[in-house]
């Protein structure tokens, strides 16, 4: 298949046949579009005709578009729809779709959709779903699952597996629960083809079911299902009672904002922006870390300042202050990006002080190497041996520096609780350059 | 459930046991830990010790631990293994595990490890597997999949699925096929479930279905799989004939490699590592960038040389070179990843010069108000006007320049086939560390 590709021409097509209020010819033309696909050209639609799209489409396609949307379009397109309209909406999503739409309408018209909503037991299972942190498996769950009770025979299973598959999207595992509604284990799809229709349950259903608690945080969910290749993984609350059933879909969405947000983060971008966004909020994203790299590099003028005596007499020493600036940078970063990715990965094995030992001979060769280089074009540039000994004896020291810093704030983060990634990007850079040029001042002043 | 920890006791346990010869006492430790757990075990063991472990459980389980190790742990093991031996755990595993095996072996024993493939219809497959590029949706994919003929009745159906799904670790969906095996359309399982056996296929299966060619990039697949929220993808030859596909799982792992690299290669990191590869894999994959930006630095030294007049007069101009180097860095290194976060994501709309103007305004106005507290600053330290001044204009200057080399160096490599993600880190903050030096003298030099 080719992926969709929303061109202008297209867009523009839209835009006119809303004008005309051709209606039969855009329900013709949308009919084949995938819903995700609709969300794109709706994302880029103002308010009006965004609500003109989402009115006259059928509610079973309208309301997976809304799921689909970015957050303020389908905010305003809501505050377009009566209660009424959005309870519509609400009766063809899954619980946890639903829940997480219900949990940005305004306060005051949540009751009053949530009235409107015509399947009760749905209504009851959002609700249910309302009071969990958006943040925890509960808040990630849906409560749409086949369950068997261990105590049933095959036939009364299989009636009560058809009634509940019809609200099930995508059965992954028919989970197995005692009459207290205790997760017992499972029965596999597979095991359902190819087994005869008349055996009993507790005979045949694997008493192994991994689970996660509702109040589980998304990353280690993301962890548990990628490292042991789940599909779907049920919730249990404090007792073990099955609650609800996570699916590797909205993992794969947890997997890539974690990663965008360590992206960002690595790149001094502090809130979740995207390209085209608005020129306020990026800059609120983007201008507090250059601030605080700026108020860096006042402290490195200043710090330079207190060393005018060395600097008077030696003042090509300044010439090299961006190169151990943008040294103790990027070894920096580097050491701290593979600790970060370390603790994500959970691969990060041994004690802290192996690890910052390993940090410092890594330092110190990749340090040498470069002195070696370095010297040779100081000495070039300066025509100064002892000059070129001290900045490349410095380099030195500021890399082995930068590498330890790199290495132990991450994970002295990590063991606080803090999430390690602040340390890296314009943190760690701005740190080192401090320290870096501290350093470099003060070894030049021994030598020289 | 609490996921699996690798304590230091737990491995010299293991150790023990393997150095005391205790079989039993292993397999029955070993018997409840997931084959992913096991990997991590292994992966810490001496080549003996992990060979050991191998040759002692049984093969279905130990296939599956081959498949989660690390690659070079991996190789060694497999070097003390017959090739009945190989052959054995090849048996056990799905065609695509098996395939990605096999290609790693040494070219002088593949045959003979395929000739004691017991299955021959499987060897065959995984021979079929071997000719596609890894790196491709024909390298992703497996062999077992469900499939029906249109033409088929459904008891037929039912007969030969079963046979089928025997194989089939996950069954996601039921391909429909015609006679020239060319993919038609899929019967969900929910249908299976609910419908009565007694209708035709073709007058119930879905004639749509979401395919990708075999030569389709993992990433391409990525996209399509998360957006429209696919578990598992057929895969169709050049005439549309069906011969395999992709589930999620794999596509979890390219997701999580894609943003391991671009994190990595944002942080000046070249090749794939990991925090406990040895010292000098670390090295090749940091020392590039490191010389790189040595390289920066001592351009950045040369160019401020030429510069001697107005240094000679202005000397504590020279205290700001760091400010100016690290700003144009973090702004270079901000407008870069939204860049290639936005090319990643897809969602990069518009044309080059209007995202060029987006920038420009941006640092504008994240200069400027940079600028203004730089000016009080400098006026503090420094106590002259003039000088404050121009150090707060050059940042200004400085900004919008490292602005647009980070938005158009991306989107410039993107369109010419190049990974923008190698436009990030020290290959942007170095080359914008220079720019912005000769922007800075040169603003100073006209001002003072």
């Amino acid at each position: 298949m080719i992926p969709f590709k929303l061109t202008d021409e297209f867009l523009e097509h839209i835009e006119t046949l809303i004008l005309d209020q051709k209606d039969t010819g855009l329900q013709l033309l949308l009919e084949e579009v995938h819903y995700a696909d609709i969300a794109e050209i709706v994302n880029e639609l103002n308010t009006a005709d965004a609500t003109y799209i989402i009115k006259l489409l059928e509610s079973d396609k309208t309301s997976d578009i809304l799921t689909e949307l970015d957050e303020d379009v389908r905010e305003s397109i809501l505050a377009n729809l009566s209660t009424k309209e959005i309870a519509e909406e609400l009766d063809e999503l899954d619980t946890d779709d639903a829940a997480d739409i219900v949990a940005e309408l305004p306060q005051n018209i949540v009751q009053e959709v949530i009235s409107e909503l015509e399947d009760r037991e749905h209504a009851k299972d959002i609700v249910d779903l309302l009071r969990y942190d958006e943040y925890s498996a509960g808040g990630l769950m849906a409560k749409e699952l086949v369950k068997v009770n261990v105590n049933w025979n095959v036939l009364t299973c299989v009636k009560e597996m058809r009634a509940q598959a019809e609200n099930v999207t995508r059965v992954h595992s028919i989970y197995v629960v005692d009459d207290e509604e205790k997760l017992k284990g499972r029965l596999s799809l597979k095991d359902l083809l190819t087994t005869s229709t008349k055996t009993h349950i507790k005979d045949v259903y694997i008493p192994k079911v991994d689970s996660v608690s509702v109040n589980e945080k998304p990353e280690e969910i993301a962890k548990i299902m990628s490292k042991y290749d789940l599909e779907a993984i049920p919730v249990v609350d404090e007792i073990g009672r099955l609650v609800g059933r996570i699916t590797i879909d909205d993992i794969v969405d947890v997997i890539k904002d974690e990663a965008d947000k360590d992206y960002q983060m690595a790149a001094g971008i502090s809130q979740d922006v995207e390209a085209d966004d608005s020129i306020l909020d990026l800059t609120k994203a983007r201008l507090p870390w250059l601030i605080l790299g700026l108020f860096g590099g006042v402290g490195s003028a200043t710090i330079m300042g207190t060393f005018e005596g060395v600097i008077k007499d030696h003042l090509s020493l300044l010439l090299f202050t961006p190169l151990i600036a943008a040294m103790a940078g990027n070894v920096g970063v580097q050491s701290s990006a593979i600790v970060v990715q370390g603790i994500a990965n959970d691969d990060l094995k041994g004690s802290m002080v192996n690890r910052l030992i390993k940090e410092i001979l890594l330092s110190a060769l990749n340090g040498t190497i470069l002195a070696i280089i370095l010297f040779c074009f100081a000495w070039l540039i300066e025509g100064d041996v002892k000059m070129a000994l001290a900045i490349s004896i410095s380099l030195i020291a500021v890399i082995i520096v930068a590498g330890i810093i790199g290495t132990f704030v991450p994970i002295f983060l990590h063991k606080r609780g803090i999430d390690p990634a602040i340390a890296t990007g314009p943190f760690i850079t701005t740190s080192n350059d401090i320290f870096g040029i501290i350093i470099y001042f003060s070894i030049a002043k021994m030598f020289l």
